[in-house]
């Protein structure tokens, strides 16, 4: 396989590339060489020998613990267990959570044959029992596989003092009525606010 | 900046992929460290110091001459003259060409203030002039660009001795007329093919 080809079959197994588009990325690269293509090598490098899972909550960063457990200004009693680092990385860029993570790695699947003991639940749930955490979030995704994985969770930290939670579901921000699903619109009606006159 | 942000953002530029998809390309390379990622960084920097661009044709390679050029087998006599090296490419997928190539490198674009020495034009009027083609084939984009640039060159190369040819237009394999334009079903009844009875 000649270099131009093997760059191509490896940049066409990047999500969101395929066959055609690895070979558009491969002659956008090679036509800049010194300012993307060999940085974009040298970061990959990098990033391959540097970052690191951290071993308290899954994250991924070059410190280990991660940034955000070693920030004093988080709130430990807070935790957010959430699937994956991508789910981690949306919460923190909605600026909206000060309280710290625990990244599982994936849901509950028996057709995959993902169990418990394949995901970071026991690390969790000794966190929790230690006394590590006043309430705990579960950030999963609305789906059968996140949902299984929160029921789980949840009975496995049953007893443990600590207050769980789940995200609220409803009408997304921007959201068009006509356009929701009736599960989603059932959950937001079902989860009504009341309005206060001002 | 993190050495993950860095990453994304160099990722970010491959065309593609946007900020989301960076991201999660990132993530992808992160869990396959030794499988993808290495590779890819090794394989960016390989073929960034090797793959130049051919003094002969512009194709991407190795070797100068790159491997068409050297390839005996090919009809030195016979020279498609492609947009870009993504062309070539595709012309060579099809399997249905023998000849040599010459790439321009981009098109004439009064807009974009590219002019004839902006490209590799010279160099192929040069060769064509001391005898080194029987014909070459303008094998642009249907584009005005394209179109405009194929027209220049065929001004260029007059008095030549070369046959000049261009690609058919028509309907394309597996195409369905209600969703052709206009202009491709006028080239396409204008080139129609008598048929005979068996």
């Amino acid at each position: 396989m000649s270099d131009l080809d093997r760059l191509v079959h490896l940049l066409a197994k990047l999500p969101g590339l395929g066959p055609r588009s690895a070979r558009r990325a491969a002659l956008y690269l090679l036509k800049r060489r010194e300012t993307v293509m060999e940085p974009l090598a040298s970061a990959l490098a990098d990033a391959a020998q540097r970052i690191r899972a951290c071993s308290a909550c899954g994250n991924l960063d070059t410190a280990d613990p991660c940034s955000i457990c070693r920030d004093p200004r988080r709130d430990a009693g807070l935790i957010c267990v959430v699937e994956d680092v991508a789910d981690l990385w949306a919460i923190e860029r909605s600026s909206a959570y000060r309280g710290r993570y625990h990244v599982l790695g994936g849901t509950l699947s028996a057709l995959d044959g993902v169990g418990p003991e394949d995901l970071r639940i026991d690390a969790l749930v000794r966190g929790v029992a230690a006394g590590g955490a006043r309430e705990v979030i579960l950030a999963m995704n609305a789906t059968v596989e996140g949902q299984t994985t929160a029921h789980y969770i949840m009975d496995r930290l049953a007893g443990s003092g600590a207050q769980v939670s789940r995200l609220a579901h409803g009408v997304p921000m921007g959201g068009e009525l006509d356009y929701l699903d009736e599960g989603t619109l059932s959950a937001a009606l079902a989860s009504r606010q009341p309005l206060k006159h001002p």
